[in-house]
């Protein structure tokens, strides 16, 4: 059988992390993506945190690879009336163009929406930016840091008090990229029942704004202000917490009464069940710091990791703090297909990229291809869009000379 | 026309966060979506983290109304054998179940993908759960806190060697209920093409490494181990960094050589482009601590609103740090439709909900009816499965009376 969106023919014209992570979960399912870059190429292909990356690493960055396996890379000059035009004719043949430049670009450009229907009617057209495509800030510039201050993200994490702090990866981000690929095959699932195109518009700022919704909703129900509470979680339960043990910490997820009288058990502190001001959860959350003194004192001669398969298998909801590598390491990854062997250059045989975070029982997530080199497959889709050897020659060469 | 989703029935055994949020995605696109309830109600209705909703919002939270606007309530026992038989009528006529049980619940119940499969063979049906339906995990409860402990998502943030915390809002329930929405679109469009069904198996850690993919996957391609950087970006530039001004904290967003020396004549520092500490973005970062110390001196006797005003005039990506209800008052959100007026009881008109943060040019987002009361669509729904009244009072009179 095949994968759900084999078939379907995806423009991209997506850079950095928001759109690739897009056009990732597309090509992880079957669609086939070609990316269209400068001639210097998505920025990420040289992103190097740590300074600039060397020899078969150049052009190829462990964060490149990690959300553009699989895809095809075709290097065009948008400026170029000829090459321009064969974007265009790739365009009338696809089913989906996604783009992030900043609003009106495309436009400029004469491969805005409207340009693309002239060629294609039904295309699906999803343009991701900061802002938006309306409203005043529509023409700013944004990273993942901008939104995550002008959203009010910034101001959730922490104790009372503590500084303003940014969640520590560009998760709007990623989010942003997870809704536009949503609204993306939403669409492809109206041209398949009604035959008609789409115009989408994700903002960075809209899809943070529905990230923070358990937050962000309260506040426009009935006017509830977020607060920081450091690591208390959501139910504000004082046993919903992290906690530290003798080696690490450790966090519990104990909200109703049954779970908190398990939890006694336990930690072998029966009496707290009886204890008047433990004795339900309003009890317990107006005597929070005292209920939370007790639990440390019961949990201090024992390992996170000893407390952790305890409480699971009292079944309970409990874990210690792991660091990301650890978590990978979770022998319990070994029974989830969350990940992919990723061809690379040279022996680093290790290398595996993300699926898409969920699981299909028939034909799931899956590439065999590698990341592509920056313009690999100009001349390949030159080809199959029809044009003569000499006109793949003018067109293909003037970017390769450009990148050489 | 139609909104892309009108015309499907969703079975919605979900509750609390992730599973909800899924489904209000299917929902605001125009989705039928049945919300089956125990004669208690979804815990959320009565999630109440300042003490015990009272009154009119009894049953009726903030965060419940949040995301399950628009959908319907039935309230039936699945243990009592004829309201489960009429929970199984409803799925013959369904598109899609949903459910957040803990593995194998939904199964001993009679309600798994398998029986479902019996009475209706291309059943979209999705499981979300804490750690999926396979692997040594699978059986454990889980709740965001837990993910955010086990994924390493709680050692991203902060400064370096801060005590590790978590995201301060349920961010790995709203992404897992983001991505499952995304593969219950991608199986109604494969049933669609093909008429096939699908079992979807979404795990919440599985979910938090793929919105950790820009950190998770330079680990898994080269074993980059992520740290933690404070309020320093992605990039590493240091003007990518939040800064304190006269008057608040202030964020920038520098990565590339132009938009450094923009800056630089924006601070009136045009002197810092040439000075050999700062001269490419290499050496920026080499020499971060000494243009950070520059850019405060610079910065310091304006306000953050000032400084955002002349960065973005001049093309720059900056902002302010603003709190959730400051961002949400913002002059930009009257220009995009991010929310919708929610139908309450009272009178509480300015009450709003959120959309599904993107936007369709064509049939967007929105629901007219408002958040369910309690089993409020028990005897309409069974009528809609054919019942006759007698059944009907047999049916729900059981629930009705266990509820009042």
């Amino acid at each position: 059988m095949a994968q759900v969106l084999e078939g379907y023919k995806v423009v991209d014209f997506t850079h950095v992390i928001a759109g690739p992570v897009a056009t990732h979960y597309l090509r992880m399912h079957g669609a086939d993506v070609i990316k269209i870059e400068p001639a210097d190429g998505d920025t990420m292909r040289n992103y190097g945190a740590d300074g600039p990356p060397q020899g078969s690493s150049k052009d190829m960055s462990p964060s490149f690879v990690s959300f553009n396996t699989g895809k095809r890379s075709v290097v065009l000059d948008l400026k170029d009336p000829a090459q321009k035009e064969a974007v265009l004719r790739l365009i009338a043949q696809a089913d989906v163009v996604v783009e992030n430049f900043r609003s009106g670009v495309m436009d400029r450009l004469g491969l805005g929406f409207e340009a693309c229907k002239q060629v294609n009617p039904a295309i699906v057209y999803c343009s991701l930016s900061g802002f938006g495509q309306t409203g005043p800030l529509k023409n700013n510039p944004a990273l993942d840091q901008i939104i995550q201050s002008m959203s009010g993200l910034m101001t959730l994490s922490g104790e009372q008090g503590s500084p303003d702090m940014r969640v520590g990866f560009p998760v709007a981000d990623t989010f942003t990229g997870t809704v536009a690929a949503m609204a993306i095959v939403m669409s492809l699932l109206r041209r398949e029942r009604e035959g008609k195109g789409q115009y989408i518009d994700v903002a960075m700022l809209d899809a943070a704004m529905m990230m923070m919704v358990s937050v962000a909703g309260p506040y426009l129900v009935q006017g509830v202000k977020p607060r920081k509470t450091g690591n208390l979680g959501y139910s504000k339960s004082p046993v919903s917490d992290t906690f530290p043990t003798a080696d690490g910490e450790f966090t519990l997820g104990i909200t109703r009464q049954d779970q908190f009288e398990k939890m006694c058990g336990v930690l072998g502190r029966e009496d707290l069940v009886a204890d008047k001001r433990f004795t339900d959860k309003w009890a317990r959350q107006r005597n929070g710091a005292a209920l939370r003194e007790q639990v440390i004192a019961a949990m201090a001669s024992r390992s996170a990791l000893e407390l952790e398969r305890l409480m699971n298998d009292a079944g309970l909801a409990a874990a210690a703090v792991r660091t990301l590598p650890e978590a990978l390491a979770h022998p319990h990854f070994e029974h989830r297909q969350l990940t992919m062997p990723a061809r690379l250059e040279g022996d680093r045989s290790e290398a595996r990229v993300l699926g898409t975070g969920f699981l299909f029982a028939q034909d799931p997530a899956g590439v065999t291809s590698p990341a592509p080199r920056l313009g690999e497959h100009t001349r390949e889709v030159l080809e199959e869009l029809g044009f003569d050897p000499l006109q793949i020659d003018a067109i293909a060469g003037a970017s390769e000379q450009h990148n050489h």
